[in-house]
């Protein structure tokens, strides 16, 4: 009888302690964390490991209470306090913009931190994802990223830009670097590349790796949001072409310590920004070296050939958008001879991790050249 | 009858103008005009000559929408359509913060830009002020706006720091400059002076009045916010000290073209960045030279004994707060010896437009020896 109980005890002890490992797996699936793009102090909007958003708000005499992400509205529910509390569907890794809807209304969550897409500046949050170590803010050296305000005659305004300088700028006072041109997309602006797709500490932690050489990125307004979504056929580029290749590329040039020359220039775009990086680099041949286009369109060999070849050209997009036209596309220019390039981020569709992995893989690419 | 007639038309016609003269005066008075410092393309919130803020958002379902600005929120009114419109009593020239409450939720305005005040990123809205021409972005050379990530061993973490340049700092690469440190006030941080305080374009119009000769202003967090308001007598100022002198004043002098010494480095600060800078430069005799005061506390000649005397001391507070005090303090240290100077804003309280004319009056006054 006692070895009888004895076995008893060990066989619910084993199954216990499976059960409690099973049950601690789930948990931390399950367990929400303060997004890390939250407002200081702020324990809202939540992620767990399995993607879902959680967020709170108190709204006591309000009806409805919705949280509003990837497209899809997810009612809230309220407590006693007044404080309304829900859940999203898992949501794809990294960045996304969402909001709250309050009974009707469409407004930011205050717990967030805003940021510039959608075409206004709302609320962002960051899922995890199992790459996030390569924007993540380390202990390592920084670069900075300054705000300019250059004279635009053709606008007849001074006009804002983002430049990043690699750690060291400051003090290494007569290094000259080569310079990536880095436009956002439809409903963004120039605080996108730097704010959501963490451009700078990308660079820095490349750079405290080793993986690639400094050099500088510039990042404005691509005057794209003044057009209709859906009226891309007719965006015309040259207002935008004259601001960039006429003002901001001498104004660099002057201003910083680049090399100033084709070689040493490259371009690069995502989605609309990527549409402007086809037509200026086919427009202007003489003026950049390297192309890239992420998550929006490809070159065709046939429009390259009027010119030395590119150093390189670069094509991304997500997995989940059309992987199949990039790699063809590359596929095809490879076989007409260029040095061409592409990369699929695996499930992510068309947001910035998508674009956050494309400068990850192109960075290490460019002014591959003697220096 | 005839002549009569005549003259009835004339008087009529002379009053109708008169009084149509009056009622354009007070059309104008009442005209409501978007607010500067609204989204792209957004109309509301906007505001009129007489300083009252009128926004509007869309609520189909709410019960009670208020607008919440200067510690009262205003009832706003709904229409057929679901959309809201409210306005204010008059506000206070200048920047103020403001937020929307719907159906008892506290949130931003989607119309306008978000800025870091009140511990929150939330609504600012930018009322006419007779003098805003000061800080109004012009057809001017324009200096940089640089956000670093200085290594900060005592808190083992990278800190954000912003980082005026004059215009002309890229280009002329010998010049060295001097340095202002510039503290934000509680509920704020380091993005609260370049953004609502105009900082950079109070300067780069002032230089291109030739008003001033160029320095560079460096801005960080003050480490204040994690303190409770009302707490402020169990203040440490030892962390933030630590952070400012030993880790990105050095930071600083090796990273910028600075003149790295006590004679060209002035320290000031508004409110709770007041009394911190009173704390650090009287603790730190050797390392500034000019001490400036917004809006938080005097200087007494008996604090400032034990040390070669300060090259500038300067004090101001707005007219709705306690101008008697700053005056009387400046007095005192005028009799005692010290270049002391007072600066009263008029019809202003304890907010940015204070600060801004603050630094607008502080910065002619500095490192005003052969530089």
């Amino acid at each position: 009888m006692k070895a009888f109980k004895t076995l008893l005890i060990l066989i619910l002890t084993i199954f216990s302690q499976a059960n409690f490992a099973q049950t601690a797996e789930a948990n931390r699936e399950n367990e929400f964390k303060p997004s890390p793009v939250n407002q200081p102090g702020s324990n809202y909007p939540m992620v767990n490991a399995k993607g879902q958003v959680r967020t709170q708000i108190s709204a006591p005499e309000a009806k409805l209470v919705q949280l509003d992400i990837g497209g899809v509205k997810y009612d809230m529910v309220k407590d006693e306090a007044g404080v309304w509390t829900g859940e999203s569907a898992p949501q794809d890794v990294g960045f996304h913009y969402y909001q709250l809807n309050i009974d009707g209304a469409s407004v930011p969550d205050p717990g967030s931190l805003y940021f510039y897409g959608a075409n206004r500046w709302g609320s962002g949050i960051e899922v995890p994802s199992p790459d996030e170590d390569f924007f993540a803010m380390k202990n390592v050296p920084h670069g900075n990223v300054e705000q300019i305000l250059f004279p635009s005659k053709s606008t007849n305004t001074s006009r804002r830009a983002y430049v990043y300088t690699p750690p060291g700028y400051g003090v290494n006072r007569q290094e000259r670097y080569p310079v990536l041109y880095l436009q956002h997309g439809y409903g963004e602006n120039e605080t996108s590349w730097p704010n959501q797709g963490r451009a700078n500490l990308i660079m820095d932690n490349l750079l405290a790796e080793g993986k690639i050489r400094p050099f500088i990125i510039v990042m404005t307004y691509g005057m794209t949001n003044e057009i209709e979504f859906g009226g891309l056929k007719d965006f015309d580029i040259k207002p935008f072409q004259t601001v960039l290749v006429d003002e901001l590329i001498p104004y660099i040039d002057t201003n910083y310590r680049t090399k100033a020359n084709k070689k040493h220039r490259a371009m690069a775009g995502l989605s609309m920004g990527a549409f402007e990086t086809k037509l200026i680099t086919l427009n202007k041949p003489e003026v950049f070296s390297h192309y890239a286009l992420f998550s929006g369109g490809t070159y065709q060999p046939e429009e390259l050939q009027d010119r030395a070849k590119p150093a390189l050209v670069f094509i991304s997009t997500g997995s989940k958008e059309r992987p199949d036209a990039v790699k063809s596309a590359v596929s095809n220019l490879k076989k007409a001879g260029f040095n061409a390039v592409s990369y699929v981020s695996e499930e992510t569709a068309h947001e910035f991790h998508t674009w956050r992995r494309s400068l990850y893989q192109l960075a290490p690419l460019l002014f591959k050249i003697e220096q």
